[in-house]
């Protein structure tokens, strides 16, 4: 689980760097919720182009979240980057209201599709490429809204575990409000990941390193201690969102088609 | 270029049948815009599902593409699928008015992921899924908004170029006002592809199937009597486009990582 901070940091500013400018782009984009994973991003964005080549957008949905907001605009004041508050509201409102629902995961869903929506209307506008925030516990617990929050050009904390995000956090001098804050994909006040999954961060990252990167067996994992209906739990997370990971199948009927054998050959400029 | 419709119309009316039951789906869900490919794409979910398990959203901006409307009413007609018109203009409406522009590039692509948006919301209200509607002259194009209606659970005519997917279409009995239409985005009234294009779907398909399908190079194609001009602009447009029909790149830390070499091993269960 352990990872080297300084080793990390480097290869993901590198990264970052080498992508914005093999796509021609000289500035990063991404939407700052006050949480640790933007934050983060943001620190390594502004660390790889520098401050006045990143846009954070801040979006809440009207006045809740006003914790998160400020500490948002902190993350802003600290790095110096440019920032833009906008207040989804309207555009989701006009929605609900048409098509009401007291389900809270369909209302959440629709504020991350909206705030993705704006971020490419806004990497158009300031060519700009969205940088994504999606962590490897949430990639591989499909914990995130696809089409939302999960897309994005480039994702570059998308092979760290939330435990290892934090981590770096701390090397990267991410303030202790939000290092500390309890993790919540904001979807209504008072969410948290924790108590929503029913299984804190630390054990999931634990049994995914050894499920995933060490591809060890429910049976390995049984004679380790852990549950058998918290290992059920995670695989069933991870097994029904392999859809998230994944583009969408397309049935094979040429000799190349997108997404099984096609990618662009580049040799054909010549 | 051509195609044996009968086996083509089997082999993805199956693959609707077998992708919804693999994910415990009983009913398809998709945008209808009243042109080609999307219904094509209504008529073999409705040949995959029946008519009853089908339910397409019309989603026009206020009144425009009236004509477009009342050809997708025609097709929830022939079919007898279930339907329901969604006005997007009170949602856009509600983000140009903070954010205005004259950008019709920037109107059509948040029109089309509020679709996505709604598309998705809808797949949770009624467990359906989306059907995508992209073909794969626009894919290799990129000529569709990413997170827009190049999103979705799994899309059947995504092998098929576009004048293939004419030609289903007449082998499934599209109605020839639908056929006949000249193909268009629908980004604004009056848009069409091959003008904003600047090559029509015939040539343009007839070039694709030589560098993509057959490996052509562009020295060949050029012998072939293809104006260079008119290569460079496609050559550019796939290249340009190669990060819509990719998942955002995360850069490779762990042993093993989201997009690159893990997929959920199905023995987990054991």
């Amino acid at each position: 689980m352990k990872i080297n901070f300084r080793f990390v940091e480097k290869l993901l500013t590198n990264f970052i760097k080498e992508e914005l400018t093999k796509f021609h782009f000289e500035k990063a984009l991404l939407g700052l919720s006050g949480g640790l994973d933007s934050s983060v991003t943001a620190f390594l964005c502004a660390r790889a182009m520098g401050s006045k080549n990143v846009l954070a957008l801040i979006m809440p949905y009207g006045e809740s979240f006003k914790k998160d907001v400020s500490h948002a605009e902190n993350v802003v004041k600290i790095l110096g980057i440019n920032a833009k508050t906008i207040n989804i509201k309207p555009m989701i409102d006009a929605y609900f209201s048409k098509y009401p629902t007291n389900n809270k995961i369909l209302k959440g869903n629709k504020m991350a599709r909206e705030r993705m929506s704006i971020l490419y209307d806004f990497s158009s506008r300031e060519k700009a490429m969205v940088i994504g925030t999606s962590n490897k516990t949430e990639l591989l617990l499909g914990y995130g809204t696809i089409h939302g929050d999960m897309a994005s050009g480039i994702n570059p904390i998308g092979d760290l575990y939330k435990t290892q995000v934090r981590e770096l956090g701390k090397h990267l001098g991410i303030p202790g409000e939000i290092l500390n804050k309890t993790p919540s994909a904001g979807f209504w006040p008072g969410q948290t990941d924790e108590e929503e999954i029913g299984i804190d961060y630390e054990k999931i990252d634990q049994i995914l390193i050894q499920m995933v990167d060490l591809r060890k067996q429910k049976k390995d994992l049984l004679s380790m201690g852990f549950s058998e209906n918290i290992l059920n739990k995670i695989i069933e997370m991870i097994k029904n969102s392999e859809f998230k990971r994944k583009l969408p199948p397309i049935p094979k009927i040429s000799e190349r088609t997108v997404g099984h054998d096609f990618l662009f050959p580049y040799d054909w400029g010549k």
